[in-house]
């Protein structure tokens, strides 16, 4: 299967996080595709309705994309991807080769904002200002030892603690730059890798639930800068189908009188999570989706997240929803999805990588709600006023922003 | 809650049926809904987003229907309330006068179509035309006794065996006419209460997979005469949930392997479908819908439904689904539906009799399409060519009539 | 169906919790069963291969059974169970006047054992002597104003949160009074319950659990006065079936690798459940089963109780198991049960309360090891050593006892 | 592990369907055993609690068993074990040697015992006599060739259409032997291969539904030759878990009001059951063990098997129970087994091949009932009165014979 050649040149794609298991799926899955061994599954936008539309709106092939990035473990990716365990033995074997010339750069690490998951491959230096400055040079001699034109990032790390985006320090790009010049403390690494991005012209996606670009001073740089950006947490699993069943409810008028989600998640995503600050973040963007899309507030929306080990990558979710129907007679829905996290996010991972490096070439820059398909939260342009979360609106929303640039 | 009062006037209802728990359950509904017991929870054109232009379209307002009909069992509806128990004890107490009221008509029997359903309150007559005069006169003293102007007809009669909808019987109206003339035994009852119903000038839906306005014949008369025809087999539970969960299945590229669909169903309806002939005629129509909106066949697509008496009228409905993502990995889904197959019938029956209604006063004769939303097995205009079957798509064409009539 | 009068006289049960919904269940059960009204379904000691030795062996019937009470609430049962919404509605009709004669005694409140269930209607005096005075003389009003003979003393209260049973205060009965005399905060209203009863020559039964008489100082005063005590933490649900199915996978030598186990609880249990104390209480005794049973330690053994009030008492179990069969290949099994956390108490109450009113004619004091089968955390006669936890060993225990005083 | 080396010489298992996925996981099994690549999980006399026992018994280990077998497909095992999947690539790579050096003797096909599983190795000859001496030179090439003492035959062949065990034919030895002489069509291939195997000195189970030893001549036979037989129907997933979870209701005096399960099962014994004759035969043996559980008929057990091609070897069961409890108040059980059908079934194969040999060591002919606990529809000795379906009594009757043998 060919999904075509796309524009010219090859596309860097540095990631925050790169030793995780998305990550590794990621590049993984790209070498796969090099190699002939993995077919086009998964990847929404290699489907044959949309395929020759994505070529022509000039999304660059999946195999012209080059992985690199931080991670605050020092092993190459070949060893990641058996930690992980997400390959099967034959395309472990198929792709170790050049996984293993992939070794993360020192990353940012801040145990105050993601306490479980501590590495000891982190930068030397000390302050904000270090923090970006490393960044910016990595990024720099990525660019130029392969020879890469253009360069996207895309934070994959590990979900940190609840900040607040609307404390004054992210009002405006002022008030960020004199607070990283003081190293304030509610400035944690996410933030840090979408400044430093931006500032050296990289469009900027952050799939994780952390704050990191959904804050003004963010956006207005991107704006400022022309250079795109996305977010925030992608929508693989459980939050992916509560979108799709509660469009259909609401069609129906089945009134939601309670939504309760439990997850099992045992990679290193859920050890994260077993922080209750980091699942704080994480239970803020699962939250707010439901009651959007019903057009009412669901009192009884619980969402648990619980670290258990035995399935390793293969999450499971599970979902009860207490319905109500005609004549006020009560109904139940339950789902269990035995997917795989890391399976369902990497190609999107890919999917966001070759939308923002298209839209970056067209011009487009802040917020690119082209996107909101892929995520949890989406990023409007304002960071305000109402958010679309029916994956068949997002969908004719992507198809028609391809279709302008083809 | 109060969703308008409509047109002058009220607007009967005919069914099929009418002793059955879905008929029961619309008509014990509409009573509830006069005497202010019942909210408008489960009725999709009642919903806070559409109500107000369901009514500047023109649809009579849910409390305008009167409810008459045919069944091969003479019980009145409060008898068969009881006997389907879909209703709780106060909501039974309130309209059971109302509905001691309603005595079904003799029904048109026909054991070679459907074995499993037998009464003793069958019209007398022999042979089609004398059935057909009997439909017609039934009709003519519900308009005449009840001082109606317009009368709509609803198949919600037990599924009868297959039937081919393309025998030359079937092909056009003469040949259909000569084949009544000659008692010809390939005709059942659902044909010819469709004939029956357009020739009387009343709009016709049919609610089950049964073979009756989907064939060019009836087509060819409903356009002739003006009246709109809708169809066909209501699309309540578990394929309600399938268009909508594979329609998110294809945005995400996830490929269906198998899926595996389990139905228990304890009421009328399941006994009838205890019998081959008649769950051949079901499984038809919910077999189509699946490789439709994937855009790909699946091989392994098994439904089963199985006569299941502990529950009654509340259905379960088990699915399996065998989905294969990026870099080839497997994934499974299943979804387990406690619901109330009559409670989500009827509020679709109301809908369905309001739209076909301002259909006819708007002046259009033949398919209506924009009801596709409500049925498993849409009638196009033409009774071939693509199907639209993802429920949001369904819903934009009705929001889109609504509005083209407001 | 009659399961045999039993011994002369009736038999009180003051019931700790009278107002919740477990208690009231068990009170208006009675009532249905004295009225006619209900089935010996659900009764373990009515079964017909037990009955007639359940009587042999000097069982009170189930109608001799009369309960009164504390309560945190002074609603009579009536309101009380019009809240919990247990009964159907003819039920409650049946009964409300039987339950509206029993108005709850004033309870023992301390918040610092039970924050979420906080009442108006607790006993005035301060310190544990007097509490201990109250229950007392409530108990000797109860036989008095009754006339009877024997009372039972049941704990069916709200989950006090979690206490070290190998505390000091509790290692013997000396170290116990003089910390009643101190005030002791260590001593919470169950333990104070417990003695109570004991003193005044009532056996003692602990269906919570909370820490009562299973510390060494009131099993040595329950030996010492001839009474017997039972306990702890009634096993209804979703742990019965945990003891039922690891039994069964052990036979098999199916490996558990982790054990997943969630709860959905929305009555005043679940409401207690919501404090991270009492959980904690809960949670523990929940816990060492699965290790007892399978003769190894799960370490991914996890254990959630969610309070979600769509579901009222109507309780909701579901477990994920993850297995390693033969040549180390790896399985799942899920149990979803949909029970209701009252219906499946109160019959045990009944057969608790039965059972330890036969011991104690039997002159047997101490431990009542024969109702291991009813509790999650069965106490032992030296409350140390192995405990048998599996279900059809446990029932084969208590039925050795019933032929023994058959 | 060890088990210890048990008696000396080692035991051949003559395997009816040796190709199938069953027989080739347990002759894998017992190779990846030799070579220390697998753990005892799954093998219930294996278990800590009970090895040492089995040992004192006089059962041979694991390792003494030497496989060999017919089947009516060629391939070797190495072969079969690719097509079955059962195996990962690792544990395939480590036994396949020693699975390509068992090539399976032709085998006795009539299609009309089992349409759906035709293949083209069967044995030359015809009529029944010329069948026998087939099957009885192959086991006497085996024993010679291979130096076997002693050979136990076991059938895990296909499921064949329903017989009728009670007809004159199988009545006694004499009316057996002339309807063998006569070629009579009502006996067919498991029937043949047990009186052959009996014949020939070797113990006899029956692991299918199929009738085989099940009737009156075969155990004459047995009985008169000092030889074990046992069956039938391996009771391995949802059996097994059905008779675990009835026997806890029945404690609770819970009362089944129905119980429908689904099975979907992808392998050679799915295709086989995809015909109905063969079906019947295998729901026939599924659907009496509840009865006889709970002590009342269930009216609404429905028992449905699909064949289901997504899962291969990876089973899957549904089963929902609905009960009713205390007052009358109806619940709900669900369980999902993802399992494995071979991986579940040949520990137990194993295990049962290793009894019969030390029964038959100990003298013991006729029927073994100590086996009961491997199947779904145990033999009693005299093939009628009541039949012990419980797990937990099961396992305690097969732990009495090991301890009076030991």
């Amino acid at each position: 299967m060919d999904v075509g050649t796309g524009p010219a040149g090859r596309l860097g794609v540095a990631v925050v996080g790169m030793g995780g298991a998305v990550a590794t799926t990621a590049a993984a899955g790209v070498e796969l595709l090099r190699a002939g061994l993995a077919s086009h599954a998964g990847l929404p936008l290699a489907a044959p309705d949309v395929r020759e539309l994505a070529q022509r709106a000039g999304l660059v092939d999946y195999t012209a994309l080059e992985f690199a990035g931080w991670d605050l473990t020092a092993d190459d990716l070949a060893k990641a991807a058996e930690v992980h365990g997400v390959l099967d033995p034959v395309q472990h074997r198929a792709v170790a080769p050049a996984l293993a010339a992939i070794r993360p750069w020192p990353g940012i690490g801040n145990p105050d904002f993601c306490r479980n998951v501590v590495g000891d491959h982190a930068v030397g230096g000390h302050g904000h200002r270090a923090a970006i400055a490393a960044i910016t040079a990595d990024l720099a001699a990525f660019r130029r030892d392969r020879g890469l034109e253009r360069v996207v990032v895309i934070n994959l790390a590990s979900t940190e603690r609840r900040v607040d985006p609307s404390a004054p320090v992210f009002a405006d790009l002022a008030a960020f730059e004199a607070a990283l010049d003081a190293d304030d403390p509610a400035i944690g690494p996410a933030v840090l890798y979408a400044y430093a991005a931006i500032t050296a012209g990289s469009p900027y996606a952050n799939f994780t639930p952390s704050v990191a670009a959904d804050v003004p001073a963010i956006v207005q740089l991107a704006r400022e800068r022309g250079v795109p950006v996305a977010g925030k947490d992608g929508k693989t699993g459980q939050t992916m189908l509560k979108t799709v069943l509660a469009a259909g409810l609401r069609q129906r008028a089945l009134h939601v009188d309670g939504w309760f989600s439990t997850n099992l998640l045992g990679n290193r995503d859920g050890r994260a999570l077993d922080d209750p600050d980091s699942l704080a973040s994480k239970i803020d963007t699962k939250g707010s989706v439901l009651d959007d899309l019903l057009g009412y507030h669901v009192e009884d929306h619980v969402v648990n997240i619980a670290y258990y080990r035995p399935r390793g990558d293969a999450k499971e979710a599970w979902d009860n929803i207490d319905l109500t129907g005609f004549l006020g007679q009560r109904m139940q829905l339950k789902v269990n999805f035995l997917c795989r996290d890391s399976i369902l996010a990497a190609p999107l991972v890919l999917e966001i990588a070759r939308v923002l490096d298209a839209a970056h070439r067209r011009g487009e820059g802040g917020v690119a709600e082209q996107l909101g398909v892929f995520f949890k939260a989406p990023m409007t342009a304002t960071l305000s006023g109402p958010v679309e979360h029916a994956l068949h609106h997002q969908d004719a929303a992507l198809r028609a922003w391809l279709a302008a640039g083809a």
